[in-house]
């Protein structure tokens, strides 16, 4: 029922999937009210062959303050999504619903793994040389120096399993407005300090500026919930006006058409190395849970279906599991270190 | 002597802004020092004709703590050329430079406008529907309610001055990660309230989020100067990631290759239409002045000198004092009402 559309879109979303994911055995739970969701499902019998409907006629909005729809989520559409996680019918939730609830709702039912405090939303962008992880954007509008380094953990751990190749580790970047030491303000600086000086085992590599995030500078960039959220919606916003542009110069005149004629594989393929990411899991919870955009479109939940299934078929739960673990010594330390600093 | 490459990136700047200004009257100062920019004026007689060196071998480092090189900034370029402003000398000063110390040497010699507390730096961005202006992209790394209130106030008139159009008043949204009122963190909410609140005579639309810079929802974007560096930096990474992509699209294959060149003409006319701005000017201070990017190129450098020559031919400082008249009482209640509410 999530997203700006409901199931007009999340139901097309998994038609989407069952292609991109091509062969693949995958099978849905869909939550939702059930004469709305079957009228879409009937459009498509090979969708409708791999989904269980589950009817609840109980929903959360998109403008809801999220405090008050954890209070009264239990048995709305985005509450089963999860609920089916921690009941292990489900292996992943994927809801284009209200980002504060769902974040709540899966903290609340999930809980968190080691000894994290708060999940983060991670984007993966694509770049000059592959993807680059950003995270928060935008579970955690203010963070601390702490929460900070546990991004840097999370998103390292992430990349990781999910990006990752056998043998290279991921590089991580804190982002701030200059490379210097001394440039933005306490929180980012602390954090750096802490990254620096805590042997985490991380390969940290000091600040980053916003530029690095197409450059690739880094695999894994980390900053607050509030700087990511907006930094990925200009990506958005330049990314559809980059296609726009693109469109009308060449449809500009009759050579460019001609042009345009000629390179269209081409663009074709550069179209969809540009695609912004279509959701983002959330991070730091004993289960698998994707935000789908909710403005999204059916390529984009189906993309948001893709990550929730490539983090399944990964082994980030249990590479997630071992970092932890392997982090759980030194996060104590960061926590002890910021508490004596105070 | 500022930016990542001094007179050598400098002096092909000046050269390419006589290009772009066509024959429009300029001259220009040129503080530093006198060997190396000579040798670099030697290259071109066109632009020796319109050039005056002022010798100083003093100069101010790019990664020099702002505090101490404000203090000991006497005599440096960067300050030489803000003192000719001072003086009437000039109309208008360039920079390449230390961008904290530009802000602060500016601040001190030409002091803020009206009942102003410190300068913004505002980018202009490309958009859909035009222009976007976006402020502070850097110069106040953490802001306050009423320091976004201000920026808002001077955004407008910026925006009026330099890319309104007669009879049309520029709008105003305040960036944040939701258009809801519950949104995002203290500051941005209080200076959406205050926004709402006073009458200030601005047509203040309310929160905007990342993908409204591109999409030109609004005609300023106000934020603190952190996120808008990031966002400014995010995007011009992107710029560069797209500018990339589509050379390697366009030889990627020999139909390809053969629409390029179809098409080229098109393709330059949109590659200088998505060219993100080289520089913009500090806002609220009694004078001209404008930041280049340290690591802009020739292009670059002449759009920031472009920038300042409409600034000057612009009634942008009467604008500005007209505008800063009519919101100084307005300014006076904010702040009353920010203390009373503390």
């Amino acid at each position: 029922m999530g997203g700006d559309f409901g199931p007009s879109v999340m139901v097309p979303g998994i038609t989407a999937a069952l292609v991109s994911l091509a062969a693949r055995p995958v099978r849905f739970l869909v939550h939702g009210d059930e004469t709305a969701i079957e009228a879409e499902l009937r459009k498509s019998p090979t969708t409708r062959a791999v989904c269980d409907v589950r009817h609840t006629s109980l929903k959360i909005a998109g403008d809801e303050k999220p405090a008050v729809a954890v209070r009264r989520g239990k048995g709305t559409s985005l509450w089963n999504a999860v609920q089916a996680v921690k009941d292990g019918e489900a292996q992943a939730a994927v809801s284009g619903g209200n980002t504060g609830a769902l974040m709540g709702i899966a903290r609340l039912l999930l809980r968190m793994t080691g000894g994290l405090e708060r999940p983060a939303l991670v984007a993966s962008w694509p770049t000059t040389r592959g993807v680059t992880a950003v995270l928060d954007v935008g579970a955690n509008i203010e963070c601390d120096a702490a929460q900070l380094v546990e991004f840097a953990i999370m998103g390292e751990a992430f990349y990781r399993a999910v990006h990752g190749s056998a043998g290279s580790r991921p590089t991580v970047g804190l982002l701030n407005v200059g490379s210097e030491d001394q440039k933005g303000h306490e929180d980012v600086r602390e954090a750096n300090q802490l990254l620096r000086d805590i042997d985490l085992d991380l390969d940290y590599r000091g600040f980053v500026e916003g530029n690095d995030i197409a450059k690739g500078s880094v695999d894994v960039v980390v900053t607050d919930g509030f700087t990511g959220n907006v930094a990925l919606k200009t990506g958005e916003g330049l990314a559809r006006f980059f296609a726009q542009e693109i469109r009308t110069t060449f449809s500009s005149s009759i050579l460019a058409r001609l042009g345009a004629l000629l390179a269209m594989g081409a663009l074709q393929q550069m179209r969809l190395r540009l695609e912004p990411p279509g959701g983002g899991p959330f991070l730091g919870l004993n289960g698998i849970v994707v935000k789908s955009h909710g403005g999204a479109d059916a390529t984009g939940v189906a993309d948001a279906i893709r990550i929730a299934y490539e983090l399944c078929a990964s082994d980030y739960a249990a590479e997630a599991a071992r970092n932890m673990e392997r982090f759980s010594a030194a996060l104590q330390s960061v926590k002890a270190a910021m508490e004596t600093s105070q």
